[in-house]
């Protein structure tokens, strides 16, 4: 492997396959969460400007106190304060019952002051809620984070301008369109096929063009699927398990996995990794996505973008009445 | 290519790849209808002696009078009577609006003797009607087309159980199962994505475990996406676009495509093929669906399959309560 000291030595030097080896240029998603923030401050002014009084809602439901949930939503918030979205947080005590966060939810869904609407999971209650029941009682017009059926089936179908897009893969093609390579007719390979990333990645990547191949726990052959993979993402939520030797030479390759790995080097005892093993990747790839600092930081940029987008859906709605 | 009127002797013959060729099984869909049907008619029975007086109720609501839709619907209707459903035709006139035919579809979804409602597509009217909207009211309990946006967002998110499956690549998977090959683990292309065909096609094969590529007209190297898949399914529309040369030695073989061609030799001056030149296609596959004679026949067993399906839901609702 070329030391990581000579980095200029490393680009166009061909390795010892013959063909021309070059590492990767890394895709940031701080940066790029960054402008994608900015842009959205920007369209919130307009929009202010435009409709005097006006402000994006978007209202964060939790159940229960769990700290972790309490850490998301406080970044959340800031994010959408930094923005000019009106943001409100609804705490419900983890005594609340299924029918009581139903009724809650109805009553935000009836308020119009509110474009966007989350319940953050999971429920923590001492109750047993159905998070499938609740997660699709929220109005699919206010479904900032994309996870009910009806914005799964749109989005699904093909339908990417009349529905919410998860936020973690709507943030990987942010990622994507940073590389300026195009999606339309690339071979792409995604790992997982969950309802949050991998099974809405595929159907982003597929209306985008891209022949899309889904890999999961039960594929036969999972380096020879990667090595076909012009752009690859990885939502597999196994430690730097896709291997460097496996990726396509000057392949894009994002990263969703967030994985805590014991390291006695650093103070928590542990640090945090992706799903693909960062060091051998980067020596192939032609972009890639760092852990952390990649995928991580475009999710709530995402979350921000779904809801001003519901906030000008809901102004052109009203124009038109 | 080796002469049609010695079958024994290419089972096994070495080609001139060195590799072993064996010329395809054919799965008909006659008969796996037929067997479907069958079925379906002994637990329609089944259903009537638990259930006296119940039987499972299916409505084929028709805009127009359209030639082709009226043969369809009468295709429907006869295999209904067959298996024991009760099936209603109900017509509108074409000068139906969007708002009569909005009114009867939610006046047939109050009805409890309807287990199953279909829109018989296209809509032949002299308004316009959003097609969109008409297949979205229908009740998605009796959505046994599988057509609305909740039905789709079910299946592409794996709920397989949660859902109704559209009919022809229901059909399709009930060929593949005739086979006896394992669909989990296998390498699946589907080729096409549309709302009935493609896109439904790629769900399931996903969701009974088989690593999934789509391709559609964007794909840059079909020929070679083809050669990799175990299992293939091709929902393309184009007469004959997948050549014998590319198909992989012993795959299943799947073919959706109806086209009409050009043959002097017939009295229409017309001949009924796939999307697939089978007599090429036929020399390297292990199983292969005809045209006509293959997943055609499937469609409207599986529509008997899903209304059956939905009675019994009703059946088993009924008996919670």
């Amino acid at each position: 492997m070329l030391s990581l000291a000579a980095p200029s030595l490393r680009l166009g030097v061909s390795s010892c396959h013959g063909s021309t080896r070059s590492i990767a240029t890394v895709i940031s998603g701080i940066k790029t969460s960054k402008l994608v923030r900015e842009r959205l401050k920007v369209e919130v002014e307009k929009m202010r400007s435009q409709f005097p009084g006006f402000r994006p809602g978007l209202v964060v439901l939790q159940v229960g106190d769990r700290d972790d949930s309490n850490l998301y939503i406080s970044t959340k918030l800031k994010a959408a304060a930094e923005i000019g979205i009106e943001a409100k947080h609804v705490r419900l005590p983890n005594t609340t019952t299924e029918d009581e966060v139903l009724q809650s939810i109805m009553s935000i869904n009836q308020d119009v002051s509110v474009h966007g609407l989350i319940v953050q999971l999971p429920l923590d209650s001492v109750n047993s809620i159905n998070t499938e029941l609740i997660t699709n009682t929220v109005s699919p017009e206010k479904d900032v984070d994309g996870l009910s059926c009806i914005n799964a089936g749109r989005l699904s179908r093909g339908e990417l301008n009349n529905c919410f897009i998860p936020c973690t893969p709507n943030g990987c093609m942010e990622l994507i369109a940073q590389t300026g390579v195009s999606v339309a007719g690339k071979n792409a390979v995604v790992i997982g096929r969950s309802k949050i990333v991998g099974a809405p990645m595929h159907d982003l990547l597929l209306w985008n063009h891209a022949t899309v191949t889904t890999c999961h726990s039960k594929t036969a052959d999972l380096p020879e699927q990667v090595g076909r993979a012009e752009i690859l993402v990885v939502g597999a939520g196994r430690a730097e398990m896709v291997r460097g030797e496996w990726v396509k030479e000057g392949a894009v390759v994002i990263d969703c996995g967030i994985n805590h790995v014991p390291d006695e080097t650093k103070a928590s005892g542990k640090r945090v990794v992706g799903d693909v093993h960062y060091a051998s990747a980067y020596q192939r790839a032609g972009f890639i996505t760092p852990v952390p600092g990649g995928v991580g930081p475009m999710t709530v940029a995402m979350l921000m973008k779904n809801t001003v987008q519901s906030a000008q859906r809901f102004l052109l709605k009203n124009q038109r009445r």
